[in-house]
């Protein structure tokens, strides 16, 4: 448990602020790598952290969902919730799902009560298929995967987004930090 | 955030004693009204606590579900991996499902890393029928509901819970307080 003083001359105390960490971005762009930068350095400052992300999420929220938009809303809508859940309990909650649609994220942070950071890694369409880690762009030009978002399903930019990160133009560590900025900025995180 | 004084001359930090409540029982043995009581001693002793009942349940986690085991079985795998999230993130989960099947319930025991505490509201089934608060086991009888549990569904008593309460012998008070005991007794809540 970590006490820290804080300028006003109380304490911050990191239990007692709560919120989700939205990454939204397309496949490729560096949702979860940025994720687990800025998770590791809220660790370090006293926060609990979960981040939402991963086989865990999929084997137990999103198993039997495919990628129409209906599925993908119920997906994103049972993240959120979840989300949420531990924001409110003082939980420090980190998602990474490409939640493509805007209505549906809004609708995510209309569940949060204020503590909801939507943060856009703005990583541009072309340098996700240049990279493509996962060899999934060169699958979705050959229609061997269908509804690929930025190919052949739509994706959605956050107009207002809290933080936009745009990756290919900075290292991890000078992503993470724009988001670690955002909370302090805004007294979130721990100082 | 309270801090308490231990035995052993250290604090006791609720923060670092997350665990889930997993009320398992018929339809009107009392689950929902035991746990309540029991959320309201912990929150007042410096728990945070998180009840994963009622319509939020229902609305994000267990809409288009029906009641054959199988449906039933993933409405219990969902709400039972929140509350583990929960607890591993030092947060008193409670949750007040039927949950009737015995594999299922112990499935998600094994999701919790030691921190798990099963209580079987044991009211037998004529006493339940008999307060037939919501007119569900009415219903049952006539076969208006198919597949109610302890009626025409099955369900499977834990054979080693660490709590059982018999609701139709004691007081709603006295009920949360065989829980709170147990908690005592185990070191899992604040003193």
């Amino acid at each position: 448990m970590t006490e820290r003083p804080t300028a006003a001359g109380g304490t911050f105390e990191p239990w007692d602020h709560g919120f989700s960490l939205w990454f939204t971005g397309l496949s490729g762009a560096g949702k979860s790598t940025v994720a687990n930068e800025v998770a590791a350095a809220l660790r370090g400052r006293g926060h609990r952290v979960e981040i939402l992300d991963g086989d865990e999420v999929r084997e137990h929220l999103s198993r039997g969902l495919g990628f129409s938009k209906a599925d993908r809303d119920i997906n994103v809508d049972r993240i959120g919730w979840v989300a949420s859940v531990l924001a409110r309990n003082g939980v420090v909650a980190i998602t990474a799902a490409i939640s493509p649609y805007r209505d549906t994220r809004d609708a995510v942070r209309a569940m949060h009560d204020g503590n909801f950071v939507e943060i856009h890694v703005a990583t541009p369409l072309e340098v996700c298929e240049e990279r493509d880690v996962k060899g999934l762009y060169a699958k979705a030009r050959t229609g061997e995967i269908p509804e690929f978002t930025g190919v052949s399903d739509p994706y959605e930019a956050p107009l207002a987004p809290e933080v936009v990160v745009p990756t290919h133009d900075r290292t991890v560590a000078e992503s993470a930090a724009l988001v670690l900025e955002y909370l302090d900025s805004v007294g979130l995180s721990a100082p």
